[in-house]
């Protein structure tokens, strides 16, 4: 784990310390919490065109910004909790993708991009 | 950014790229895989207890594990399709939570903090 | 609630006691699979354009048809849980939305709609 | 389909209609924002135990009741705009069911449920 993360995910964990919150911090109960901060990030998406949402306006991507940020922190709790590498985790997941979907085979496809996803 | 999570983002960028995937990685639709990804997550631990939940088996965790991997992957590709600093974003969450909560105004209180949060 | 609902809820409650699977069956597990669903209800439309998610295929419709279904059918198990009627609860939203979102005032407006949904 | 959900359906199409928000109600449109709706829903569980889930206190149940609501409407609504039938879906869901796990061989067991759901 970077640094940058472990240091962050101490921070998150004296947060919850200092308010007495480890007691609902299960790994059922971070996931259940990540799941409800993903769908107000969905729900700022839901309405828009797909070309919007590559323009979203000052306001709005604000308040993604920060909808990203409640998913990235209930992210590294849940990992913390679970004692999960999330950067050695991606690897070996992006290992695994590249093997399951060779460039060559799968290129620029989207109905394959789609069954195979 | 540090420099983990940027180069871990470079290698997402460069593997749509190789696949001409990327006319697909709108922001809305990478919410949307997002989501899927939590949800996969979420069926995990739907029917274990809290406790269960704390003493995954070898099996499970390892699931657990990569689909933490999946949510993180398309969180970082969704920031970095917005331009957005994930530890940033997430400096600026803490701070504002801590304003929020008040450390000796919600301790262990579940009710305050089913409330509040 | 209408007899056809309540003749499915009764049909899903003798399935899970079949079963002696009601000790699973709290609300909060019963969310946490609606949700798990929804998450593969999305999946099925993740890639695609609004266009062709109006047009799908055969094979397509058909694995959205059964993803309905079980959000369906969790979602009615969760309000029999709770003693909650559907088609009551229903009635209430609408009525509800109506007074928030009068039509001569939002009509055809994306930007209001977005921001009063 | 019962005549009672029939009726929500054209209720609730006519809604779209008198506000020209058809446009919007794709179905790919429409599953992000029952996704939305069950975050919501999830937020109200994601701190109680499984305990407290079977006991909600007046307040809470209201607020849990009209989200069911929301996510029942968003569920008649994406039916309605795929031209499925919802309970037909739900018979044809549970046979299936009732194949992939009989009862005298699941019964009461929580391992095989986890893996076989």
């Amino acid at each position: 784990m970077s640094e940058a993360l472990r240091a962050l995910q101490q921070r998150l964990a004296a947060f919850a310390a200092a308010r007495d919150w480890e007691q609902f911090h299960s790994p059922k109960n971070l996931a259940m919490a990540l799941s409800a901060e993903v769908g107000e990030l969905v729900e700022e998406f839901q309405w828009l065109t797909e070309l919007e949402s590559r323009e979203l306006d000052a306001e709005r991507r604000e308040r993604v910004r920060l909808e990203l940020a409640d998913v990235f922190i209930y992210l590294l709790r849940l990992a913390d909790r679970l004692d999960v590498d999330l950067l050695r985790a991606a690897d070996d997941k992006i290992a695994l993708n590249e093997r399951k979907y060779p460039a060559e085979r799968v290129r620029g496809d989207s109905r394959k991009y789609t069954e195979y996803d």
